[in-house]
């Protein structure tokens, strides 16, 4: 690579220890120029949902997550104290719980299960990864996102013994999600067997008035914090959604708010060689030619970030993977993305990436300080971190020669600052991405679908068992109980699909007996 | 999805507990008449290979991993020996570690810390997650798969105190992967510290013969496991490389090598409706054009199988993303593989499967059973797995609503039989997949440029900062270093990250000054 080439598409802010390598994403001059009716748009566009626009136009919702880091930008006193409030009113129940004033029935809090899922777990999950400190974290975090049971036991398995000193975090919008109710009414469960009051060791994190916040008002547990319908759940790590657990965990949240405010300044400067955000969309635009005809691969260099690719995934893919453009014009946009850590991924995939399709660009995330303390030398002046960054170098060179796409994001170190900036940074890159698309970033009308087919699943398993029940002893296939059931062909597949699964756990009381074609397969009820 | 399109491409095997629902993949009976001279072809190649053929002709290599769990079928009587043999070897070193006739420094072997990358780590980190017990492992494992000096740290902080009964596993081939070899000093160096000894705690598993094998026999470790070339990492898993650790975990190696059988019997079937591998591998290629035209979406709607993802991401794209075919002709081949679990997955981005690009098609992985024991009811007679499962089926729904292609594998249960069943299952749709596409899934030429680039940078890195050493206390930026180190313009780029490093981790004793432009930056050393 030219050194003037590279001196002229990178971006190196050294104030905030961070800079943006875009020197092999094919962005040049010309493309910038080519694009300057949408990036001053995109400028615009994030100005106006910066003074709180309904900018969220489906929902007719404000976005305002950039208020939360910095609340003195919000578009009215009651949003800026509502932010202010909540800031306050979480180091001081901090405090309470760190200092053993708030305790559990057997002794100080000493562990965290965060029960929430998507937007709710994402991003505390990147962020204790991220920044635990071990042994040395105040309260030792875990982590319920999902509705498998087996999952579940597995989660209070690790916690046997340990409710009575374990602070629940219960993170839910509505409080209505299944995957987070279920969890809840699971370890609320746990605590019953373990004799244990659920109620005195959990606080929930939901919108004020909502089905959870009756909930945990009526049962009297420890505390609310607010979710805002202006905030939406992959942009609320910022929020009380990852600032609670992050701070109960022993996690400098004022340094958090610090970096994502101090890069949501410098995503506000006009000149594209100095905003990285603007630099970062436009790299993305460039590689698929702003239709997201290549997979986003990250590969952060550092164990600390192995999180980072799944809460960004969310991030983009949600935000971007939409159908229609705020015209309404049929689009089919998005970015998919995905990647673990360098340099163990090179060991995984880096052969396709060299050698096969060209059907992805990579973000390289470099992190220039290696450890705590001194490293051991290796080999005579070669350390097990100089190894990393070769790699890193290495692999970003021999992908180079091939024509593969890429940029590096270098930060100094892995600290509440340098996570508040990698937040914010593609909070903003996303924003301005999408205003280069035109679509609405900050809904998500897809996701409706799936859940009402669930339901009916739901409904129909309930009905099923009900009528094998009815008729037990006898046995019926699919086929038959459709219908007797006066069911559509169409919902065979669905009744053998439900009783299989209900078979295989015998607390449903439903049994199959063998057959020589799995479609004449028969079940039946036996209490 | 009609019964009889259902019925017609399904294959459901009850003596495996497994079944494949292909109806939604697009492949139909013209489809696989079309296909039938390459799928003849894929038996005979794989017949082939089990015959001993040197089917990975660049390397001239023979291609065994079939072999692992059927040596009666290895093609003579010393391949078939060594693997009886290591069968044999590995159940009486088991033995004497879980009854504590050999034991660490301060009590019998408590943790297990895996030292590998790549198909050292990925085959054994998924099924430790998988098959693992929590607290009744025999055997807690940890591993270092990377050379970041801080993820080593927050290993070794994890083991404190335990390294007296932590046994250590090196997996290397070679015993020259840079990675495998730094942690492995970083560790030793840490039981140095403990003031225990390091090779009284450790077994290799490599080639014989190797730099790692030479190591541990004259160091007196406890013990070397053989790593053949006729097994490739990615296809490791049930080697030594995959056995050794899980059955010191306490996992039942015999199920697991019983599933993988079983499932090879069933992938030498030549009828294609009921021959899993080759029905999936005909999905694939249906889907992606037989030009990896789609990303593949893994959704294990299981916690337990998390790692699948990334295990299968190694499988697959490694072996399929390929430069040139057999012939030599260009093709850049490859599929692209992500996903994590469900439902957790379609909160992060069902939004763009949905909606947005329609450039890939989703494997869904059901598990019938959901959890040891009886699950509380959360709402009358449904349960957490009921919503699992309604997830599931509520996702691949609203997928084919819009169009969006998808598969669904079942097996019971997680258990190590259906962890060997898939394990083989996606072994041999590689292999299949491979022979339709006429490329070699067996070597990996693209990785070497990659690690020939590195040790450049590494050289570099010296040569640089002995100049600097020998201008103390003068100081220069990275473009004067060039010219005086008579260097080419293009590693100016080179010389600034290296000492941008370098100057982060003091003990380099390099350091910068503060410039008005990134490449001013003058760097010195000071000792």
């Amino acid at each position: 690579m030219s050194w003037n080439w590279y001196k002229q598409y990178s971006l190196h802010l050294p104030q905030l220890s961070f800079s943006l390598d875009c020197s092999r994403t094919g962005v040049d001059t010309a493309f910038i120029e080519a694009m300057s009716p949408k990036l001053q748009k995109a400028l615009d566009d994030s100005r106006e949902l910066e003074r709180g626009g309904f900018v969220n136009i489906d929902e007719n919702r404000q976005v305002g997550h950039y208020w939360l880091r910095s609340p003195e930008r919000a578009p009215n006193a009651t949003l800026k104290q509502a932010i202010e409030h909540l800031h306050a009113d979480i180091q001081s129940f901090i405090k309470e719980i760190h200092e053993g004033r708030l305790v559990g029935a057997t002794g100080p809090f000493r562990y965290l299960l965060c029960i929430g899922i998507g937007g709710s777990a994402l991003g505390p999950q990147f962020v204790a990864a991220a920044l635990g400190k071990g042994k040395a974290d105040k309260l030792k975090p875990y982590f319920i996102d999902n509705t498998d049971p087996d999952g579940i036991d597995q989660v209070l398995d690790s916690l046997e013994g340990k409710l009575g000193q374990t602070l629940c975090i219960v993170t839910s919008k509505s409080g209505a999600t299944p995957e987070p109710r279920n969890a809840m009414l699971e370890v609320e469960s746990a605590y019953k067997q373990a004799q244990l009051n659920f109620a005195d060791h959990t606080l929930a994190i939901t919108s004020l008035g909502s089905q959870l916040d009756q909930h945990a008002r009526a049962q009297k547990w420890l505390k609310t914090f607010p979710m805002w319908d202006w905030v939406g759940g992959r942009t609320s790590e910022l929020a009380a959604v990852g600032l609670v657990p992050a701070a109960l965990q022993g996690i400098d949240i004022q340094g958090l708010l610090a970096g994502a405010k101090a890069m949501d300044a410098q995503t506000r400067v006009e000149d594209v060689f100095k905003n990285p955000a603007l630099m970062l969309a436009l790299a993305w635009y460039k590689a698929g030619n702003g239709k997201g005809q290549k997979d986003m691969v990250l590969l952060p260099y550092k164990d600390r970030l192995l999180l980072l690719s799944r809460y960004l995934q969310q991030l983009i893919m949600e935000s971007l993977g939409k159908e229609v453009d705020l015209q309404g014009t049929t689009v089919h946009q998005g970015i998919a993305v995905y990647g673990n850590k360098g340099s163990t991924d090179q060991h995984a995939y880096v052969q396709q990436l060299r050698d096969g399709l060209d059907n992805f660009f990579v973000t390289f995330i470099e992190v220039l300080k290696d450890r705590e303390g001194i490293s051991p030398d290796i080999e005579p002046e070669i350390t097990s971190g100089d190894y990393l960054q070769a790699f890193l170098l290495g692999t970003q060179e021999a992908l180079s020669q091939k024509g593969r796409l890429s940029c590096m994001l270098t930060i100094r170190e892995v600290s509440p600052f340098s996570i508040g900036l990698l937040i914010a940074l593609y909070e903003r890159a996303v924003s301005f991405y999408a205003s280069f698309i035109n679509i609405n970033a900050y809904h998500q009308p897809g996701v409706e679908a799936g859940k009402k087919a669930a339901a009916s699943f739901l409904n129909l398993k309930k009905t099923v068992i009900a009528y094998l029940k009815a008729q037990t002893p006898a046995a019926f296939s699919a086929e038959a109980i459709a219908m007797e059931l006066s069911l559509g062909e169409e919902h065979i597949e669905a009744i053998y699909k439900l009783l299989k699964h209900a078979a295989a756990n015998t607390q449903t009381h439903v049994f199959e007996k063998d057959a020589a074609s799995f479609w004449e397969t028969q079940f039946y009820y036996k209490a």
